[in-house]
């Protein structure tokens, strides 16, 4: 039988495994996490309207019934390309046909290590609780600050990169400070708070038409936050965010919670490929693929998701989701139309739309080439994420909530857990 | 006014805070978290059946209402009794009554160095994500472990201590091993798993009738966990557990997951109150509190809930959250008999009854004098601890997961997150 061997398990790695679902193809789905995140949701976890559980799916369990599929808890670490090999932590596995959609990662354009301990991306669940451990605890340390400073430094939020992350964390923030904690202290007004949302672009949101940056951009003022556009950071540490406006002047902005929104990076798994075969890098580390998703010389070898670069109406494919799946389901057909021994066509992405959300009952996006902003974007925002939840139980999880914080402005996941940020920050009160 | 600072949020503290709703005090309540953690239900995130949001809830919103209640997310490091000062980390808080209900966590019996990093227990929400990801990430290995042996080792869990909290985890790992996760795995059968149950006492839950142990015990066989009764483990690392037997002979099993359910201690406060104050501990560590609850010479200290050690009708009051919500509303209302004069009655715990469940349907109890067991004591159970969850929005989150885990045999919360244990078990692959 084929064996077809999927890096990843991710909407790319998964969207291929299903669409192999009633072939005669064995699948070994490998990924180092025993669940699907369902990543666009992730800002929600990070703000503490939904638990981790709510958009984390297990990989065993949504291939449960597909009998063809295995699920194999490892870490994919090498590529033999002539042997036909893929390299684990521990053993290897053989492969007839192999995917790779292992994604990409945060990336602080190689201010690693002095950025990320201060100014934490959001990828994973574990960001995402260590991002609402400190917008949480930010408010806990400036209830019991004494010194005026020190508290407004507390309640000062910077979010580096305006991007839909960025603008996501930055309503949904705006949220938090207004409504959620609105009455819940003593001593401080979390509406005092002040955010901003920084980006090195003119415009938030430039993946989208102007005019919808320019709706966005008004419904974050609405809410109270400051948009800072033109503007290129140079530091980042545990008090603050110093950087050049685009007068060329230097400013600062005090800050005890800055969040980074700004850079991705393609995962190693392209530096492998580049290493082990012809595959060619874009300058950010994309690997560059061929019509029909494969690497050159290796029509065996897939690569979708955030990790390829691919064109389309001059115009690279967004490292968005509905490409991922997309690219999922193309690389299956491949694969099936191969063994009976047809031509594949090459993969065109079909563009249904992109979507933002900023804040409550607001948001921009393109649905079917038509433009939406404030409450209709915002509510079909909802209906569409709610629709693509991998299981019938977070679907009604989530929808509970949902429910339930729109009426009460109530947030039910508002848990400080895990040990202290190993951060720069002051995470213990001094 | 009267001020009144309660240290720790739990079952003690909370009801001691809520009851002071409606009078003239001023209330601190200090705890090192922001939320009040339903205990009795914390093996059910060990066991991936809830997330651990469903059963917090942030102390900031359970006493929102309650304008009198200030929280203080902070570390109450020691006392001044002299000057009626509680110190923290940072700064002090004057007090006119304490009420102090800190808890108690596990203890290894002097083996902490080299027992609690293989055999974590289970007293806070982190350590329930870490026998979460133990008992989760022991099928994933199993699955890839190509040696029986080693695989069998993988498949071996021991949990020691048969009291609740241990009956309670070998029944929902039985119920993991032989319904949530059969048809998951295409290499491993999860149902061969064994798991063995080992206690230093003849019969598991020895505060229950015999009748009653005798109950769970067959309900616990039935379920496939071997009980070990009157053993005496003398050494637990990353491959095993080694113990004496009641007839003298040291045997061992060997096993990769290891869970803790046997000793607890009660918190660093006992010591604290014992250097500054009169007060005396007994025996594990307990404060030995007045009939009114507080410690001798201070009438103005409360010591309540696990840390207090209090003796009824013969028998010392078990470390449970009823004897600790009924203390905390005791205390309450001694402070405001005070205020106005007049002299409280001694505290009584008024027994209304306790339960243990042992997998599905199933369970032991006494509720009211009545013995109750099987499928009576099981219902009554979840129907009480449903009852008790903080917060509405939790109670119908859990009673959904509860419907629909218990139609489909799915555990929602199945997610392995957090780095890998930094233990002495291979928690990687090897």
């Amino acid at each position: 039988m084929h064996r077809a061997v999927i890096i990843g398990g991710g909407f790319g790695g998964l969207y291929a495994a299903r669409a192999l679902k009633n072939d005669n193809v064995s699948i070994t789905l490998v990924d180092r996490r025993n669940f699907h995140l369902f990543q666009p949701l992730l800002y929600q976890v990070a703000t503490g309207a939904l638990s981790p559980g709510e958009i984390a799916s297990p990989l065993r369990v949504l291939l449960r019934k597909q009998k063809n599929a295995q699920v194999l808890l490892a870490d994919a670490v090498d590529l033999d390309p002539t042997a036909r090999s893929l390299i684990l932590d521990k053993g290897e596995i053989p492969y007839d046909s192999l995917i790779v959609s292992t994604g990409a990662h945060h990336f602080y354009f190689g201010h690693e290590d002095s950025w990320e301990p201060v100014a934490p991306g959001l990828k994973s669940l574990e960001d995402a609780t260590r991002i609402r451990h400190k917008i949480l605890y930010a408010f806990e340390a400036a209830e019991r600050e004494p010194d005026p400073d020190t508290r407004r430094r507390w309640l000062t939020f910077v979010i580096v990169g305006a991007g839909p992350t960025g603008v996501e964390l930055a309503g949904a923030l705006a949220e938090i400070a207004n409504d959620s904690l609105r009455h819940d202290f003593r001593s401080i007004h979390p509406e005092e708070s002040r955010i901003l949302l920084l980006d090195t672009s003119p415009r938030v949101l430039t993946a989208f038409p102007e005019s919808l940056s320019a709706a966005a951009e008004r419904q974050l003022l609405r809410l109270g936050v400051r948009v800072k556009p033109s503007v290129r950071v140079t530091a980042i540490d545990a008090d603050g965010v110093t950087y050049y406006t685009s007068t060329g002047s230097s400013e600062r902005i005090e800050a005890h919670t800055v969040l980074w929104a700004a850079g991705v990076k393609p995962s190693p798994w392209g530096e492998i490929l580049a290493r082990r075969t012809e595959a060619k890098l874009d300058r950010t580390g994309r690997v560059i693929v061929n019509a029909d998703l494969t690497i050159p010389g290796h029509p065996e070898i897939f690569v979708i998701g955030d990790l390829a670069y691919r064109e389309q109406d001059g115009a690279p494919l967004p490292g968005i989701a509905p490409v991922a799946m997309q690219e999922g389901r193309y690389a299956a057909s491949v694969i099936v139309n191969r063994l009976n021994g047809q031509t594949p066509k090459p993969f065109s992405y079909f563009d249904k739309g992109y979507l933002a959300v900023v804040g409550r009952n607001s948001g921009v996006g393109v649905i079917g080439g038509l433009k939406l902003h404030g409450f209709i974007a915002w509510f079909v925002w909802l209906f569409v994420h709610l629709m693509y939840l991998a299981q019938a139980l977070n679907r009604v999880l989530v929808f509970l909530r949902w429910g339930y914080q729109y009426v009460t402005f109530y947030r039910g996941a508002r848990l400080i857990t895990g040990d202290d940020d190993p951060s720069g920050h002051q995470e213990k009160p001094r």
